[in-house]
């Protein structure tokens, strides 16, 4: 199995920037590497995307479950086919983002949120899970224009919980995540991801 | 709060026919009435049901969560509010199904299977249940020509299962099931279901 590392943060947090970074890093080195995007990467996945980021209000359970379909089918069509073809997979938002979204921030039943994610995972645990981290202030101030989904519309005491939620799971598992101050540089934190990432390879 | 009452059974077991045999006769009498189907109903239900009846294959607990979803919005945006403006509401199919096709069916944790329907519905359960009983390999002669959707295309043993899981749910809650031998006459079912129906009203 290739190593499974996922980056989770806030919107704004510069998690995607720093997936992308290392995904072009490993293709550089000519490592076979796939790169995901949660809620997303299949049939499935991209329908449930457009709902679930869409200004339509759904209830907390909807939200929950198509997350949760949409898991499912990634790990089952993409995510676990890779890893075992030898591909290193790098993650944009795991089930992680489900415990702090869902768990912290909407203040859902965190057993159901992690019986829910064991069942769609099939208990496929990330090797390393970078947490970009930032006070909400700052990582919603980094979004230019206008708020422009539901989650960056939820008020802030929903994003405080939301970053209590990931730094709860990352003391947890001290071993398979890394904390990083997102307001460091770009190069800075690419440069400590890859210090993480070399050791798995 | 207006009485609701839903039908259940296999595909093929009459229920449909049932749900809309007692919907005319409600409305005839001047009764203000609202039918539903699930998974359905809400514009993300009716897209989840697209999905759900699909050929594409679902894992189980994608199938689990998309029938959560649609199940949750459909509560909150039609069935409480008419049941709160006095409209008897008419499901086809509710909780109970997914009791009987995921929990018992497919076999998933049925306290997950639970805890996931409390969620979804609010704890709002029917007043009256009526199930349509029929040994599956009479419910699956019925329903002509060529396998519809994924569910019928299931073993008979996935079917046998659901029945069972039905039954044991009737078994549970007496007073609010009504379990029918469903090859009797359609006009000697809906008598049955109208005496046990005007009481409610």
């Amino acid at each position: 199995m290739a190593p499974f590392i996922v980056f989770e943060g806030l919107d704004g947090s510069g998690k995607s920037t720093q997936a992308r970074a290392l995904y072009r890093r490993l293709k550089r080195r000519g490592y076979p590497v796939l790169s995901t995007r949660e809620p997303g990467g299949t049939p499935l996945g991209e329908v449930l995307r457009r709902w679930l980021k869409g200004r339509r209000p759904l209830s907390a359970v909807s939200e929950l479950s198509l997350f949760v379909a949409a898991r499912a089918q990634l790990v089952r069509e993409v995510v676990t086919p890779a890893l075992e073809a030898g591909t290193t997979v790098i993650a944009d938002r795991y089930a992680a983002s489900t415990v702090a979204y869902q768990g912290y921030g909407r203040e859902m039943d965190l057993a159901l949120v992690y019986e829910l994610n064991n069942a769609a995972t099939g208990g496929l645990i990330p090797d390393l899970t970078v947490l970009l981290d930032l006070a909400p202030e700052k990582a919603l101030g980094r979004k230019s224009g206008e708020l422009s989904d539901a989650f960056e519309a939820a008020p802030s005491d929903f994003h405080t919980r939301v970053r209590k939620g990931y730094l709860a799971q990352a003391a947890q598992d001290p071993d398979r995540w890394l904390v990083l101050d997102a307001a460091q540089p770009k190069r800075a934190l690419s440069d400590q991801v890859w210090t993480k990432v070399q050791p798995l390879l």
